[in-house]
Order: structure tokens, then sequence, then C-alpha cells
């Protein structure tokens, strides 16, 4: 199942180390003015490669030496072909299609990855269900499908910031530290982890606050606007919890406490109160310490993942939330 | 949006306050044999209606005095109809539809809340989605409604279980304080919070574990099994939070110490090993103390809610969070 | 699959000799006073039972005589009962559910069928498929389904026409012989021709033309109007053809003849002009005279279907034709 | 609506005058070998490039001066980019992606059609629609996207002959004169009319026939096979009637005489004999003969359509039918 939507609908396709990615987003109403700097931009957080003023808008100097993303994402330049469905950057109606090369597939880099099933990640699942496995990064489960969905979610993104509505997420825990929405703190924080567990991964918490929200999104019983935004988040890679308003912690109040707080929703149905929710990630599963890991034949096997990977996939999941936040709501919107 | 699932199709309706509630389960293979006791059980459990030996199967010799659940939940015998899709109690392939009848309906019980918004229910934003409210009971929002998922729910999970699957929910939090898996325990612990804050509701988390899962269950990308969980999950009144496997924890953790648990899938698919989730409810909105309330007009008042509520809504929560789980799964087995 | 539109969307069960027939039909918008007494008023032509005016508006005399539809249908009343989403005749916004019980259900009036598959009927392709097979009067392959399809498509049409579109069918041609829109003569052909054949059943066409259209409805490529009129007509018994406007009659024809002529649509979207479609329907399968059959294993058999069936089974057609056009307008105009 | 099929999808896009048009299939299973070079076939006989050995096998030296076909099909060469969901000629499991580039596209061509509604186009519908419109040779309404719809539908044709299934059409009618399956016939009758009525188009009947059905496809009620299959048909641009087995014909019979005939199906479901299907196109709405049009102000206008265009548009829609009838195959076969 590679569509999200009903009405507003997103198909995704592509594998990390095909000729492309890309995606077909269709139900666009016509006669939207889409900004694709707009959607550069967005892929550009998502790749980790952020300008002078970074992502959260605080001013910064040290972007060549911060090391949140890997190498990888840096030099993997995302330009996006827009094949149909936009008439001078004006939507017409028809379904909006698009594609991203991947221009620095090197299946070989993978090769001795051909016999391993790498723990924490979706390679014995895969095989076990289609009898067959892309082992070249990851195939349809890499993190690289997730820029297809950033495209996508920009054109919702827009669609949603024009009926007043805002969304903003941010990492606000770390390794069980909470953090302010600082990405420069996030940064040093980071940075300071790997220095102390090198090779390593750390898992973090990724918040989201709607602002603006409409009253009268979502609908009741099978349609709820909590369920299409967890339907959303657990479709992101690594994602392990979603919580909304009070959340988990509404378990630990009685009533009369937290009775009036509604965390932007009642019944299914947005109140036009700001929308919050959280959404839990765990560490990358490709890290440079050894694991015990087993092959396709069921040997075990030390496994050494070389290469650069995120020591923080939550960084880089926060344009992707934010994109599947847009889905959600650009769908309920219609 | 009243259905849910793709091949292995629920729609329910009805009205808490109309002449019956009821659904139609559509996409259901032929030659299925249902066992109805089993479905009288589960509405039993729902309704809070336990047997000389309870529910999960410790015995107990106090269920005349135990006040987990409403008065009204125990006068309200649920007699299925079934319509339809059944002959000798083996499927045909037909939907099956049935109803049940809503026997003690008291419009006039509710008179005196026609013109105010009740804090934390869904009066509110239904009022403003539709320009229109059943103000007898909930309507829709209703958790009578559940009733109809759990019938549904007991077919698909005799479904799941000729499979060899078996999905186990209790209350593993209540107001903070991690519980084992007892009834008994739990009601002792129930009545000392009721007797502490009369008047007043609890939250609580709900643990659930599905042993004997098949592999290969779940799709990438759009149709991850944690994603249709959640999805369930949330669609069910008063859920707030949703994780599986290490869940929000996983964010203090560091990849080397975690990645060999998968919580019983990998990529959106399930490994075979065992699924456990966790589902935070809220505590009942409706309370006996007195609240601060809007009418409709949008005036301040004084709200105090007669009649006999659920102190902790997570108690009756637990056979739908199972009727539920049974409902994705059985989807995704077709 | 039982259940027809994206938007609007109805869901139909039962069996013609279970306990009842029904539906329940989402997505209709909160606020529409639906009139129950037309639902009455189509229910009744549907099962032949015209009042002193006809169903055409035609007065006529003669009801008592007219041999156009069976016994059966005459002594069955429908009586609805509405089970949710409707409060005092205005729709909620909830699900509308409805039964209508099968009160002269007599199973052992289907006996001798038990091991016969009817030629004609879905007999042999249900225990194909489904291993399993209703032999009391068809199950789900009975024409009595579409009273369920009349009461949905009845609260459809009202929307319709609130917005100015009305839909007329009629039996426009009764085995080969071309007539008006004159249900009189109807009869008399009809009775004409079983004096002329006894035991035998007829062919026909039912014209439909849709007056007051909508610009816009329908939608390019795999959502064009005619694609889901068509749909919908073939989704009833007996079906064999659909053509709009010119239909197959273009195929006789030069672009510079009949380049001007729409039919009511370009490209799958309605261009205001009025939309007219035929449909042709087999004559009924069920004659009483006597057949070449098969039982269960294989073997021949002479088969006699006693019983009074309709001669001509789209006479009874004429409102599930229009009851389905008023489903796929209603779910386009959402 | 781009998508077609509920297990089994098919998401169009892309105009004939932009970039490139394209498509997603999602839903195949893995483990497929698809013949690239059967794809090129296909292509080639609906753009009108039939090599030595013709579509229907005859063999045939006069291929270059046939005049069934545009010049600019003909120079127009299809080659297609795989993007994604194949491993060395063989399905993974993930969406199948691709992309066929519109290398001659000279949107100047189409400048003086600018300002003017074309008589049988859906010029007028879609700009009443959408407020905007792709004059460069009809946007999405053009026949170039069913190239889309033939690389899909062939993977689905391999499908479905690996199970015994095929599926062949031909032109069975045209102008009124019934044609056996003989395409040098159809050639020599074409090219007379065109002499005789130069400028002009002709209106034909495509017959299809399936042998080796399966039994079991299709779904009682609202997923009847030859519901799905009308849906398809009326998803090609022209196709103004469907009719299956006896067809509008059986109108013009006694149940005595055509009850034992299936044409394929009962009951919305396969009985393993062969099914016949008839499909019919109106002329090809652009004809070089000068027509009365409208301006998009409603102007009175004497258009005359420059270029080179089918004289029968039927005849390039044979593998259409046969693409459309493989997905709508291969659809339920899943």
């Amino acid at each position: 199942m590679n569509t999200f939507g009903d009405k507003f609908r997103f198909t995704s396709f592509g594998e990390s180390h095909g000729p492309a990615i890309g995606g077909v987003l269709d139900g666009v109403p016509a006669g939207v003015r889409v900004n694709l700097d707009r959607v550069y931009e967005e892929l550009d957080r998502r790749a980790g490669r952020v300008p002078a003023s970074d992502a959260s808008g605080n001013a910064t100097s040290e972007n060549a030496s911060r090391p949140v993303v890997s190498q990888r994402a840096l030099s993997e330049p995302d330009r996006v072909e827009w094949l149909s469905g936009l008439m001078d950057g004006v939507t017409t109606g028809a379904p909006i299609a698009y594609i991203i090369r991947n221009k620095t597939a090197r299946p070989e880099d993978y090769d001795h990855l051909r016999h391993i099933l790498r723990p924490g990640h979706a390679d014995a699942t895969y095989l076990s269900k289609y009898g067959i496995r892309d082992h070249r990064g990851g195939g349809r489960a890499s993190a690289r499908e997730t820029a297809s969905r950033v495209v996508a979610g920009t054109i919702a993104r827009q669609m949603v910031e024009e009926q007043g509505m805002h969304i903003h997420a941010w990492v606000s825990n770390l390794y069980g530290q909470p953090l302010p929405d600082d990405s420069q703190l996030l940064r040093s924080h980071l940075a300071a982890l790997v220095s102390q567990f090198p090779g390593d991964s750390f898992g973090a918490v990724v918040s989201c606050v709607i602002t603006g929200m409409k009253t009268g999104l979502g609908e009741p019983v099978f349609g709820k606007l909590q369920a299409r935004l967890a339907e959303a988040m657990f479709s992101i890679n690594a994602c392990k919890g979603f919580e909304y308003g009070v959340g988990f912690d509404s378990a630990n109040h009685r009533g009369s406490e937290i009775n009036a707080t509604s965390g932007g929703l009642l019944g299914g149905i947005s109140d036009g109160s700001d929308l919050t929710f959280r959404v839990a990630f765990k560490p990358t599963p490709s890290i440079a310490l050894e694991q015990d890991a087993l092959t396709v034949d069921g040997l075990p096997v030390k496994l050494q993942i070389h290469g650069r990977h995120d020591p923080c996939l939550a960084v880089r999941a926060v344009p992707v939330v934010e994109a599947m936040a847009a889905l959600v709501l650009a769908d309920m919107m219609l």
C-alpha cells in the first residue's frame, strides 16, 4: 500500500538505489499556486542541508561542522523534475507527478550486506513476505523514500497555510533529555552524545503544534482526526509512539483535573484550539558499533556497518512529521 | 466515516438513544463457523457483566458489589439480532448484519443537557460540524457504539484464533499505579480510588499482547501493521496515546541497547514474535463533581452530571481494544 | 463487495429468505429533510403495487387485473424500520440504517430446488465461489435485495432533486417492440405477450433521462460520470448492456454527423444538457416452462419452476434504475 | 480520479504536451517476471506502428501505406523509463513506476485553439469544472494518456495469461459494416471510407473475447465482473456503449430462448465459459471538415482542425480495450 489519503491522495514510489524516487498527488484542486522554492527548502531540511539561517529560523555560523546528518545526505542534492499537473506553477486539477533521481546510487557499496539481515531493519520481514530483498540500502524501507513525502507534503502545506493553519515540529527530547525548540542547542547536545558514545545512535521525541486550526476537521467514529494523524506518523520509519494533547500522562490524572483540556479536538473533530502531538522515534538501527546479526541462511554473524549514518534519525524526521501532518489536514479540508 | 478495514470491512451504525445500534461485516469468507455464545461473553465483558469466573479467568465471588461499571450497563442486556450472512452458524460469504436494540432508551433523562455542552465530550464539536446535536447520551459519540464493534470484533477474533493468534489486553496502569494482569486487584484499587476521590474519574493504560503472530502481516510504507493498529485504537473514545514495543521509552535509549528488540514487527511487517502495545485512556469526562461548562449560547454555567458513570472507562475499553485489534488482524490476514 | 459510492456510501445487506434485508447510508450531510412517504411510493413501484394513479402519473382503473408483477410481490408489504441517522425526519450526519423484514419467508417452498442449479441464475457460480449456497430464493442474488437500494436511492434522489435534477426511467422497448413512456400501453403489450407465450419471459430496454443536470459532475480518466453510471446499472441483476447518448448507434455514424451531440457529458464531465442512457435487461430466467438443468452433482434434470414470476423483470427494474442513478449523482455532487 | 483497481491499483498521470506521461502500478505481487519487449509490442499496436506481421498475427506487406493512424503517432516513439519495482525484470512487490517522455511536444502547434472549444471534445467541460484548460492537445483527455494504460495493462496481462486466460479484441463493426477479425480487411475498408468521405471520421464497435476464464472471478452485488468491465471500458475516451454476452439483443428474446446462454458469467461471477463483450466507440471528434464551434467567450466560430487525426479511433482503442480488461482481471484474481 503506497497511497495515503482519501480525497487528497499521495502515491509514493521508488527505491533508494533504483533510478529515481517520486510521487503522484491526485485530488489537488485546480488553481492553487505552488511555491516550488518552498519544496526545495523543505527537501534541504530533510536532507540536513540547512542554509545560513537554519530551519528553525535561528542564525548559525557553524553549519560546516555540525554532526547531525550523514555525509551522504549532504552530497545528494534533491532535484525535483515536475512531470504533470502544473502549468506556470499553478495546479490544473490533473495529478501532479514528480521524480527525484538517485544520482549517487552505487549498489556495489552494499555488496557486503547481500547475505546479512541487519538488526532493527526490515531486511528479514521483507524477505519473509516477498521472498525477494533489495539489499541495496533498504529499498522501499529506506529513509530516502520520505523525500517524496516532503515534496507532496509541501504542496499540501501551502494549501493548509492558505487556510491559516501552521504546522511546526521540533526535537523536544533527545535520549531522555527534554529540549526547547532550539536547533543550535540540539546540535550541541547531539555532538556531546556522539563524543560520549561514539558509533552509537540515540532515540528522541518530536513534538508538533498546529496553530490556527480550523474547526470541524475530522469525522466521528472511524475518521477521527487523531486516528488519521496517528496512522500518518506510524507510516514514518522508526516511529514507536504517538500521543496527542495530554497523551499518556492522562493516565496519571483525574477527570476533574484535565477535563477542560482538549488537545485540539473532541470526539475526533477539531475544536479550533491548537493541536499538539508528540512522536517517539527509536535510535537509528544502523550503528557503527559491531552488532550480532543473522545471515539469510540463519547463521550468526558479527556485523559492522560502514559509512556515515545519522546518530539521531528524529532530527531529519522533523520535516517529514510536518509533511505527513500537512497531508492529513489537506485531505480533511477538502 | 463509519467503516473500518479494506478487505474485511466493518460498518457501524446507531445512536445510543435511538431504536438500535448495529453493524455490517463485509468481506467475511464463506464457511467460517461462528460461536455466537462467544459474542455474548465479549458483550458481557464490555458491559461489565462478568460471570462467576471473570474475564481474566480468575475466580471471584464478589461480583455483585464491584464498583467498576455503571448501573446502567448492568441493567442493559445486549441481545443481538442476526439479520444476514449466517446459515446455521456458518458464514455464507454474504455481509453479516446485526442489530442490538436500545431497550432502556429514556431520552427525557437527558433533557437537562439539551442546552449544555459537556466539557471533555464531543458536544461542541458535533454541534459546530453538523449544526445539529443529539443531546441524548452523546449520539454516535456514546461509548455504547462500541458494543457493535465488539460483536464484529468477536467474529474477527475467531478467525484470528483459528490461525493461532491470541489477543489479550488488561489495565496495566491505573491513575499512575502500575498493575499486574489481575482483575480482582484492579477492582480493589479502583474501589479505593473511588473512596478517596468520590465523584471523580481516573485515567489508565491498557496493555495488549498478541501471541502466535503470523509473519508477514502488514505492508510497507502506508499499510504498516503498527499504523493500522494505531488508527484502530485512536478510533476508540478517550484514547490519548498509542505505543508499541519499547514505545516512548525508546527515546531514552541508544541503538546498541534496543536494536535487537522489534516489538513484533519491522518495516511495518510482523516478524512472528509477540506483538505488544499500550493504549492510554483519559479519565471519563462525565464526573459527578460540579464542573464549569458552557451553554450552546456560550454562557458559563455550573454543570452537575447525575446518574452513575464509570469511574475509569479504560476498564470497559479492554474488550474494545481486543476487538479492534482483531479487526485489524483479520483484515491483514485476508 | 456490498458497498457502492465513495463519499455517499450505500451498504446493502440481507438475503431474500433471511429475517430481513436492509442498508446503511453513510456520508449523508446533516440537515437534509427526508420525505419518508416518498420512500414507500418508490418501494410500491418496485413491488408493482401501483396506486390509483400509476407510477408514470397516468390515471388507470385496471390495476387489479394487471399481469406485470408476481403475486408474491403484491402480498409482500415492505415496511421500513428506521434505525439511525434521522431525528424528526431530518438527517443528523450519522449513518442512516434501516431494515425491511421478510415477513413471508417460507424456506420450505424452496426445498425442491435444494439440489438443482437453475439455468440463468447465479446458483452454480455462487456454489463454485463460496462452496455454500443459499438455495432459498437466490439469497443475495435475489431481486428482493433491490428494495434496499430503492430506500437508499430515494434519499439520494431527494438530495438530487433539491439541486434541480430529475431522473425519469421507463420501459422503452419490450421484446423488440419500441414503446412510448406509457405504463398502460406497456401493460397491455405485456398481457398480450403473456397470452401468446404462456409461461415464458421477455427481454426489454429501460430508458432514462436526467433533466436539470448540473455541470461539472464526473471526473476525468477513472471517475467519468458515464463509467459510474455503467457500473451502477451493471450492478442490477439481468442487466446485459448500457449505452448513453447516441450509444451503440454511434458506430453507424460519421463524426460530421454526430459531433455536436454530447448525450449530456464530454470527457466524463456533465455539460448541463440532458443526460440520456439505456439499459438492456434479459428475460427473467425463472420461467414456468420446463427447462434443462443440472443438479449440484452435475446430473441432467428437467426443471419446472413453480410459483408466479414476473414475465418481464425490466418492469420492476425501472425504479431500481432510477435509484442507482440517484446514488451516482448524489455521490458526485458531494 | 486517476487510480483504477482495488488490490491491483493503477495510477495514471501526465498530459499529452507536458514533459511526460506515466503510471504507478501498486499491489503487484513479488516474483512476477515481466517481458518488457511485450510492453513495446503493445505500445506499437496502440500507436499504429505495426511490424511486418501485424497485431492480429496476419502477415501483411502494405504497412507503409496504411491510413489507419495519424502521422504523429508514427513519428512518436514510446520509450518507457522504468523507475522502480523491478529488479532484473522481476517484480519486487514495490510499486512499479514508469514514464514515457513526450518528445515531440510542440505546444505552439495548438496556439490557434487557445480560445476555441472543440465540439465533441472535453474542452468546455474541463474549463467549466476546473476554471483552467490545457488547450494543448487535450491535456489529460488526450488519447495519449492511454499509452500509460497499455504499459500497466501489459504487465497485468502477463499475470492473467499465466493463469491461462487470454484476451483478444478486434474491430468487429466499422461504420455499420460487420467485419471479421482480419486487420487487412479492416484497413482496406477504412481506406475506402476515407476516400469516400475525405476529412471525416467513423464510428465502430470493438469486440473482445476472453478465453480460458477462471471460475469465481467477480463478486455479488457491487463488485460484479461485468460492472468492473463496464467501468473500465467507459473510462476509455469516446466509448458510448458496453454490452456482454447476448447484450442489447437480449431485449429481443424470450427466456426460453436464451436462458442457457451466460456470456461468461452469472450473478456477477465468472462461470468458466468464454467471456464476450462489445464496446461502441463514436467517430473521432477531431475531423478536417469545417465545423461550427464556440469560443471560450461563447461566440460562434468556424473551426477547421489541421494536422492528421485517426479516421477511426476504435482501431487504436483495440489494445487499450485489452489493457483495461487485463487490469480488471488482474485485480479480481488477487
